[in-house]
């Protein structure tokens, strides 16, 4: 069974958007993974097929009902699937590479794209819903948080990335920002690729590339080598 | 003049993808923002349109020609353009809602889209760009990161937002997670709605939502109230 992501959203037209191109679209194309998008708002139950209410205790916006929410997911995975139920939100999990390289080592995921203010807090308790974060800035919605995180999942994949061995020299690997990159012209603008990339010193290019990857890496993200934890 | 996105990348079908529809599609209609996106291929020059080439150095992967980007570049963004040009990198700056604000308040961006291993290290020097991460994970490609930095921006542009409110109770306004929400039913599956938010002492409620948002952002992140800054 090749690994299956299902969505559940009020904008299944927003998939697969752009992981129906390139290698993600090619490896959609050659069944090396599948999607299924869920409009939520077909298990709306009122004539307006409403799937959002007024805030309990008053404040802006609106929060997507329980019991909508609820039937959407029941309907889109039975209790006993394997696959985890991510909440895209702001307030979840940090998304990191080693949490993508899991989630690309199971059957796939369930996603629930919140909208509007929020979701009610009684459909994450009853469903295990885990809350996921992309980043700390705020979205429209979870759509595109999805987009990103089943693109950065689906690379991970058996098949999808032409040359396996380039996961293993980027960022995040090692815990490191990835090394500056140069290709040809040798020469450009006035502008010198470093002489020792082109010695031919293999041992030389290597301990270049790391000690760049940990400058780079020191400068812009100590958190990254002294790591705070997310917790619970 | 509204606020303006450039994007140079290698597959411009991804554009608007997600922003085409929901409150970015609408404001894409009626004015309110727009979008450009540019083939960075139109700009190579050899028969095979080669955009990419192998690492100086060696290394797994292809990394993207300087001549071809920079030329891309200059094509949609004059030298005095006023607009900050961003490189979508796992390597740069952790993207937060405060640099979101910052880059909404101005008159437009331009989002350079990286593939393969990344991009020549003299073009981010030559043309000044400002290296932006979505978060700490790897992606097939800036394009779904500069969907989710579009978003993310867009909502905050005057219009846009249907309850101007709602943009201030909502995570990382206040450097806080949200509390969280409720709506009706006030029974769902045996579960209550906190009785505090039905009481309509809203002084009450005020109080349950702050201390709810300290609870909740000391638990899961503390690096929220104890930040380490990015540096340059």
């Amino acid at each position: 069974m090749s690994f299956l992501a299902t969505v559940l959203t009020l904008y299944p037209d927003m998939f697969p958007g752009p992981l129906g191109l390139s290698m993600a679209g090619r490896g959609l194309q050659d069944g090396l993974w599948s999607l299924a998008a869920h409009d939520i708002r077909t298990h709306a139950t009122d004539r307006h097929a409403s799937v959002d209410d007024t805030p309990a205790g008053g404040g802006p916006g609106m929060v997507m009902k329980p019991d909508v929410l609820a039937r959407a997911i029941d309907a889109a995975s039975a209790a006993n699937d394997p696959r985890p139920r991510l909440l895209m939100s702001p307030r979840g999990r940090p998304l990191t590479q080693a949490y993508v390289r899991e989630l690309a080592a199971g059957s796939g995921v369930v996603i629930v794209c919140g909208r509007f203010e929020g979701v009610d807090e009684r459909v994450i308790e009853a469903r295990n819903l885990i809350e996921v974060s992309v980043g700390d800035y705020v979205l429209s919605g979870g759509e595109p948080a999805a987009l990103v995180l089943l693109d950065a999942i689906v690379r991970l994949l058996p098949g999808i990335m032409g040359n396996d061995a380039s996961g293993n020299e980027e960022s995040f690997e090692h815990g490191l920002l990835e090394h500056p990159q140069y290709t040809r012209p040798r020469q450009w603008e006035g502008r010198e690729i470093p002489p020792v990339l082109l010695s031919g010193d293999h041992a030389a290019i290597a301990r270049w590339k790391r000690q760049q990857s940990e400058n780079l890496t020191e400068q812009r993200r100590p958190d990254l080598i002294r790591p705070k934890d997310w917790k619970k």
